[in-house]
């Protein structure tokens, strides 16, 4: 069997870590690029990481979606504020039924891909990964790294179980999760996409949010004890949005994402990183579609709600 | 029967102002002063005010309390934040058993009056006031001035109806109300002050923080489509807050403060006046007391906390 074709869409600080990953290890990789094209095509690709440092040559890139071949898996690491784009750039890649692997922040972030090729060939996933663009076409990637990733369905099936799995997805998740393994990204096939996500949420919505509107470093919340009360009431608050859209997430998560953020070097996220930068922040992926699934289930997260409108007004004056 | 004689405690923009009408009227007012006493001692008070410019010389000024001398109502005119003065500052002024007419922003904020002088001789009281200090001894009132004030009864009895004020302070009530008018500053006597309070705060909690967390005037608030949809659902989480504290706000008010802060001149709240001078902000008054008031009474106000919470951040964090 030939080894499997991958397209990365939008490889900066994610998609150009893995699709450099995939590369290495001999896998026929085709970047699409925007900025970076003519930099990336005359001094190749530059990753600094903890995986290894790699400067990647003659690779594939592509400076618009209409040259890419069909691939077998297309994976997505544009951020949400740009899905706007992909009716542009998911036709080519996928024109073979190819399926997409969308690894951005949120939730329901695939079905802007799904209404383009389809419910039935999307995975999403989720990174736990600590990386940067440094510079044109240079990467650094700083710590941790894993994704753990599994079949879309769409919100009006969250609920259901593995068994709905259809097989040629089972055996194509299964490859793909083989593929990144063997390339040295440690990588989980999971039968339970909703619940990789809502766990996600659990620290994503209130340490983006406040980190942005408190303009405050993860430690600069968790040794406040007004911030870090906040902090835990918006974690309990996603706990429970989660369940009422049928995701049962343990109870010890809630102590745990909170413990794992008192431990953890004081860091910028990637909201707080886009808001500094005057960019546009992913508030809908992170805040709006968790709590319109949730509202659409019958429960309020009304602190989850202050936050969101927060930002919102935030990012409408933040440029 | 003899004028009453007033003592003012914290003669800044709302103190000053209220004394300065009283002692133009020919009130005996005793102005307790702090950084200002050697200015106004040498060169008056001086008021720049919508109902008449005044230049006040020759003023009873103390710079300590010990100096002044019984006084039938002693106005405090501090912020809450200053509160831990009062065991200190009432003693001398309300010797003979005078009233404290407690003129601060909040809620339950007259306990810390009723604890020095006890239950039975506060009267609290809500100023719609545009007013500020300029220079030393140098008010600018340019705006409205209105105050509501009625007896205090403690938390526990907030409920409790008109019948239960007890004969002389509605007395001596009736009179601080005519003397007030008589001297020019609208005033109006209410049998309820935790309506009167509530009524206020449905504005105050809402546009005091939200002008702090988002760096916003009222103007700003209103004018973006997520800021103002907040601020609505803070003002219905307030009124819904008082109605569990026995309180009943006509359902109209609610719209009737958006309407009306859609029509303000874009205005900095007091809070926000605070946080910008880098002076501790009224959180505990404003938010807190209210958010605790309404928690007693079985409601949680999430929205209010979760502002609470940001702003007790911010305040740490702001000096």
């Amino acid at each position: 069997m030939n080894k499997q074709r991958y397209a990365i869409i939008g490889a900066g600080a994610l998609g150009g870590l893995y699709g450099a990953m995939l590369a290495r290890q001999g896998f026929e990789v085709h970047f699409l690029l925007h900025s970076d094209y003519e930099h990336v095509r005359e001094h190749g690709l530059k990753v600094d990481s903890i995986w290894g440092d790699m400067h990647l040559r003659d690779l594939h890139v592509h400076a618009t979606a209409e040259t890419m071949p069909p691939c077998d898996v297309t994976v997505i690491g544009l951020k949400t504020t740009q899905n706007h784009l992909l009716a542009e750039l998911l036709p080519a890649p996928t024109a073979d039924g190819g399926v997409v692997l969308v690894l951005q922040n949120g939730l329901n972030v695939e079905a802007d891909s799904a209404a383009i090729v389809g419910d039935k060939r999307v995975f999403g996933g989720c990174c736990f990964l600590c990386s940067n663009k440094v510079g044109p076409g240079h990467i650094r990637h700083i710590d941790f790294g894993k994704i753990v990733f599994g079949q879309y369905r769409p919100a009006s099936s969250a609920g259901s179980t593995a068994t709905q799995n259809d097989a040629r997805m089972v055996s194509i998740g299964n490859q793909i999760c083989e593929d990144l393994n063997s390339a040295g990204v440690p990588t989980e096939f999971s039968d339970n996409l909703a619940l990789v996500r809502w766990r996600k949420l659990m620290w994503n919505i209130p340490f983006n949010s406040l980190s942005v509107i408190l303009n405050a470093s993860t430690k600069q919340i968790m040794d406040d004890p007004d911030a870090s009360a906040l902090a835990e009431a918006v974690v309990r608050e996603v706990h429970a949005g989660a369940a009422a859209c049928g995701v049962t997430i343990p109870v010890e998560m809630i102590e745990k994402t909170l413990e794992n953020t008192r431990k953890m070097v004081p860091y910028d996220s990637s909201m707080r990183l886009d808001f500094l930068n005057k960019r546009a922040m992913e508030a809908e992926a992170i805040l709006g579609n968790p709590l319109r699934a949730a509202k659409e289930s019958g429960y309020e997260m009304s602190r989850v709600e202050t936050l969101y409108q927060q930002l919102r007004y935030i990012d409408h004056t933040n440029s």
